[in-house]
């Protein structure tokens, strides 16, 4: 069964480690349990709504951005197409096929 | 505070209702209690991940499309553009723009 706290939980790790923020300053900023905030991440922990907002916001990431996100690694995990190459430019696509296959 | 939940709950109902199906059904198949399905829907409870994989199947549509949409409708939320209207023909980017003036 695919689970999406798994996905979020990966998702907000890799946002943390992209912006150079540790769990302590993430946890403290948001103002959640450093504990906790590490058992969301390794997709141990549902995360409530409002936590999910306050860590968010710790990260300075628009929560859309992390859904979509969270989405998109759904849609490779369930073998939908993440995007559609032929909207987008042919070096934009590239990208973004190097960026999914780096993810496995 | 934007709330995931709100949107899950929002985007569970819509689907829902698009494939005609009511909340006693789905409920059934995704052997949940109706009660519970119904406060999850209007945005009063957390719908840990398990329930989530549930009631998509019961919807007969992927976790990431429902996940997708979430993040759609939070991006238009906190005023991110939820599409690239360039890089879809005219009529679709009107019936988006219209669609998603009537959400409001």
């Amino acid at each position: 069964m695919i689970l999406v706290r798994q996905e979020i939980g990966d998702v907000l790790r890799d946002f943390r480690l992209q912006k150079g923020r540790t769990l302590r300053q993430v946890a403290s900023k948001a103002s959640v349990a450093l504990g906790y905030l590490s058992e969301v991440e390794r997709g141990q922990k549902e995360a409530s709504s409002e936590i999910l907002a306050s860590v968010a916001e710790a990260l300075d990431t628009p929560i859309s951005v992390i859904m979509r996100e969270v989405g998109d690694r759904l849609a490779v995990l369930e073998g939908i197409d993440a995007i559609v190459p032929d909207a987008l430019p042919d070096d934009f696509a590239s990208d973004i096929d190097a960026e999914l296959v780096s993810q496995r």
